[in-house]
């Protein structure tokens, strides 16, 4: 089966677990919203290509850490959308989770995808307790404090922010995981593989910086050119539209350099390779 | 070392683990605002309580069970102050999160102790993996949909709401949780635990119902007189003060009715006791 129908497929049957009819109707609505139809799905495709690249027979525990990675993206998503961040209207190009369905429930359905992340990796990994616990640790260090994605959005609350860092957790953090978790499921070294992950992170930031300049809103389904408004540090902005497809460029060479040996390390790199056009916005993929 | 005791210190350890100097500042100080000081304690209390009372001698798996159930509480009070749900200015004698930190670190404040409840299962329980995966699906399903806290909060978004399910899932879910961990912890019987935890669950429904017509501000640590406000449900309201009160004694005797054979049965059963009156506003514990 194709990495995307797994990840889709793991995302539907971790909400089928907990959206029964006992669950509140619109709270089960509000956390599809958010989940389908998804993005780019980047994370969990990483996750499944490093678990493959590393040799991992384990599909079922593969998906099952894509898909909490998914969810956790999802759940910053929803909650980054709410009206006392960034205000937004769109995610994907539909109304987001706060427009559909109200500020309650928009903050609800985050929490409940959070909590959801850590129980779909309990339920799918409750038969290889060993491997849970250090998954956990992985997912749970790029999610909270002190540098996983939620730190990385407080950075934006404190009067003096390190830019590396603001963006080292608030993208590169789950970046990061999905290649260590990934390495987890197939017995391999995480903090080798977690480098990789860092270095793709901050090409997706760079991507994602120069798609708010130079894309439309309708191919990225948000609001653009919200950094300037909202004066958040940004790659394009400091260096121009090329100098950042430059950098884009080396970092994907620098992930692609750090790969460590692995039996499926030469297609891994054409993934990369592949997955570093994707996010570029179109008419700049050539440049690249 | 006294059930308190271990608690803060377990709670106190768990925050240590992810506040250091790599953390925004002002995100490890509203989350410290919002775990300490504490209020009664009283789910990892309840916790530490069935864990002794089923032999468990692992204290330091019972102190963390306790501990995450605390940090879940802890958050969905955070984010149930929020301005799009109670707008509380106040929490337990002290601003509210929002109000003392703004609502964007009051909502990354409350994700984080989500996260930091799994994160810190998983740090201690990491050594003995098996119990971990048990645990953690009692714990997020007290949490998540389609029945935890989380959930409960969703039913006040609902067009149709059944006030048993929606106090079942508030308020009920983590208490039941509460025991269920603790018997876990002791390798002991969730399930049969779980009933105990549910009526206890709803005594301290009613007793903050109670709280909520019968006690001053001060005593709550919060605004009283929001149920009416809010026109949420209430035993205080629909049964006065003395069938309230009734309705929570007979509670409390159904909570100890229920207690499993164990070893320290005859002790659990006094603490419960002592419990429900601890909860009830001063001049009503005499009724009661």
């Amino acid at each position: 089966m194709d990495p995307t129908t797994r990840i889709e497929q793991a995302l539907a049957a971790a909400l089928e677990s907990v959206t029964t009819s006992a669950c509140p109707p619109r709270l089960a609505e509000a956390v599809r919203h958010a989940v389908f139809p998804g993005g780019a799905r980047v994370r969990p495709r990483l996750c499944l290509a490093v678990a493959a690249a590393c040799g991992s027979r384990d599909v079922e525990a593969a998906d099952a850490a894509g898909a909490s990675i998914e969810l956790l993206h999802c759940a910053s998503l929803v909650h980054d959308d709410l009206p006392c961040f960034d205000d937004s209207p769109l995610r994907r190009g539909l109304p987001s989770v706060h427009r559909a369905y109200g500020e309650p429930l928009a903050v609800l359905a985050g929490d409940a995808l959070i909590v959801l992340a850590f129980e779909n990796l309990a339920r799918v990994l409750g038969n290889s307790p060993e491997r849970l616990a250090p998954l956990l640790m992985t997912v749970s260090r790029a999610v909270g404090m002190p540098s996983g994605i939620v730190a990385g959005q407080a950075w934006e609350c404190e009067p003096k922010v390190s830019v590396a860092d603001y963006h080292r957790a608030k993208t590169g953090a789950l970046f990061a995981a999905a290649t260590a978790a990934g390495a987890q499921v197939a017995g391999a070294d995480a903090d080798a593989w977690r480098v990789v992950g860092d270095k793709i992170g901050e090409a997706y930031q760079v991507a994602d910086d120069l798609r708010d300049v130079a894309a439309s809103a309708q191919e990225v389904g948000k609001p653009v050119g919200r950094d300037a408004v909202l004066n958040r540090p940004s790659a394009a902005g400091e260096l121009g539209v090329d100098g950042a497809v430059a950098l884009l460029r080396g970092l994907v060479k620098g992930a692609i350099d750090a790969i460590p040996p692995c039996p499926g390390s030469a297609q891994l790199a054409e993934v990369l390779m592949s997955e570093s056009r994707h996010i570029m916005p179109k008419g700049l993929a050539d440049r690249a």
